[in-house]
């Protein structure tokens, strides 16, 4: 088989939860079946009440099977919260909401984790079970744990996150374990296919949903190296976060709050980057190919015109070096 | 003090789920606050889902709480069951059904119990936050596992009881564990007290929820040398057990089934025996003394009722004695 003759139809998504998965599942929706690989964060996985809890693996499972709650962003549609209440009763902790139906997933991947399966076979599993349609591939099965350096000291990611709500000044970011921890190997052989059309870096946190990917042994070599262009999507929309703490965050590190700031800490490894087009202005300025597009996906229709636009800009930057 | 002085206010209970339930909660409604000693069973607990499951000790305390479902005759009363629903589709198992609100005590119980408290003092805990106004022992802090000999080979107690609902024709009982287990001290503690009035075998299951308790070294004995009287109520009326697998158990072991089989296997620990007014007939028949009730309890009237007559038969035979 020559060169040309291999059919680059794979997409590879680097994602955290919600805005991710946003884009995922627009990625889905037009890549052909089996051909989207998913690698989602698991730096903020924990423990809580003995169950080993993914929130960003999760929600790229509820969103991809339809399961995902709209109203919330987390968690799962139709859900209801009996277990809290009781749990509550009992003296529990409380400050970590677990839906009666998402409890099902963190108890079933905590049995099997202690039965010594590895978590990418269980969230595989699961997601064939419900229908995902797309390879969902933690980051690593090793354990990484972000933690983050506050005005109140180092915090915990969900205990920064949830519990404290953000409202602690952010300093730094740690990915506990991420130097040592092996990138799953279907990370990697998806980085490295032949087939591989894009790489999509969705437009997530960049602290606590991207880097901490980039942060684990020879990812980013690769990235920096694969012959697929690398894409990321903006979080940042007309010098505001569309959901969640990224402008908080830039802000309190002393960092520029716009998109601009994104491409720039993900730097060399882009070959290509999307902008909302309230951020048009610095299609021009960036010093990487970007293009203007509509970043601000509410419908699914918004999602799948995203994703188009994505991967038919990484099209062209691939004639272009061609 | 002088012996006459001492106040004998303090009742003692052994107990399995359902039906021991309900005359502990007679007996917790005319015992005056704090004086009331449930010792459960705890030869029915197991591991499911990876969690620590305890059928009997957590019928008592949604009993005694007001918490329980007087539909099922388990579980909580109210209860959801998004949890089973979404446990199904991602796989898990499903044949021990548990409940939303259930799910708590079972997920804080397992988390505690791995943090390295002991399971009494857990249940302590939880029946002081449900308001249960009476103190539920486990017999033991120890693991003690009931299996069942079967036509099917030897199963672990829940999937005999629950899985296959009890078809298997049963030979023999075992209690794994009751030998090296150690009785909870405050077990030891409430029948060796000079304040005890009675101690009380509630109309429960002889074989899996009495007997595991009987099993534990040295309580027949401290049972036998106790000062205070110990009475049985029969968990058989009328040739038929009030609920559950008592009868047919009997059967399949070649006993009489009947209210005079439980009191022969109970032996010389009992000065008592209550059977219900259908059979009156073994009053004049039985070797020791036995008086005759309403033991069916509906209303909770009748377990209150069925109390006081248990507490007064307890009281003349300890008139009898000095």
């Amino acid at each position: 088989m020559t060169q040309e003759s291999v059919k680059k139809d794979r997409v590879l998504a680097l994602s955290g939860g919600v805005g991710g998965a946003k884009l995922a599942l627009g990625l889905r929706n037009i890549v052909p079946a089996g051909k989207l690989t998913v690698v989602a964060n698991a730096g903020d996985d924990f423990e809580h009440l003995g169950l080993h809890v993914s929130p960003d693996i999760d929600t790229l499972l509820y969103t991809l099977a339809g399961l995902d709650n709209p109203e919330t962003g987390w968690g799962r549609r139709g859900e209801t919260w009996t277990f809290m209440k009781a749990l509550a009763a009992l003296g529990g902790e409380t400050w970590f909401r677990l839906g009666d139906g998402d409890l099902a997933i963190h108890v079933e991947r905590t049995r099997r984790l202690h039965a010594g399966e590895p978590l990418s076979h269980i969230i595989r599993d699961f997601a064939d079970r419900l229908g995902v349609r797309a390879a969902i591939v933690p980051m690593t099965n090793d354990p990484v744990r972000t933690r983050v350096r506050t005005s109140d000291g180092w915090l915990d990611f969900q205990r920064y996150f949830v519990e404290q709500q953000c409202r602690p000044e952010v300093s730094e970011f740690s990915y506990e374990g991420a130097a040592t921890a092996k990138p799953h190997p279907d990370f990697i052989a998806a980085i490295t296919s032949p087939e591989l059309r894009a790489i999509v870096i969705c437009p997530s946190n960049p602290f606590i949903s991207i880097e901490p990917i980039l942060a684990l042994p020879g990812v980013r070599e690769a990235l920096c190296g694969c012959t697929a262009p690398v894409i990321a999507v903006a979080p940042i929309i007309g010098g505001e976060a569309v959901k969640g703490p990224t402008a908080k965050m830039m802000r309190e590190l002393g960092l520029k709050v716009g998109a601009e700031t994104v491409a720039q800490r993900y730097g060399d490894l882009l070959d290509g980057y999307i902008v909302d087009h309230r951020d048009a202005a610095l299609v021009a300025k960036l010093p990487i190919p970007t293009i203007a597009a509509n970043a601000f996906m509410v419908s699914l229709a918004d999602r799948e015109q995203l994703a188009k636009m994505t991967l038919a800009f990484a099209d062209e930057l691939s004639q272009r070096r061609s």
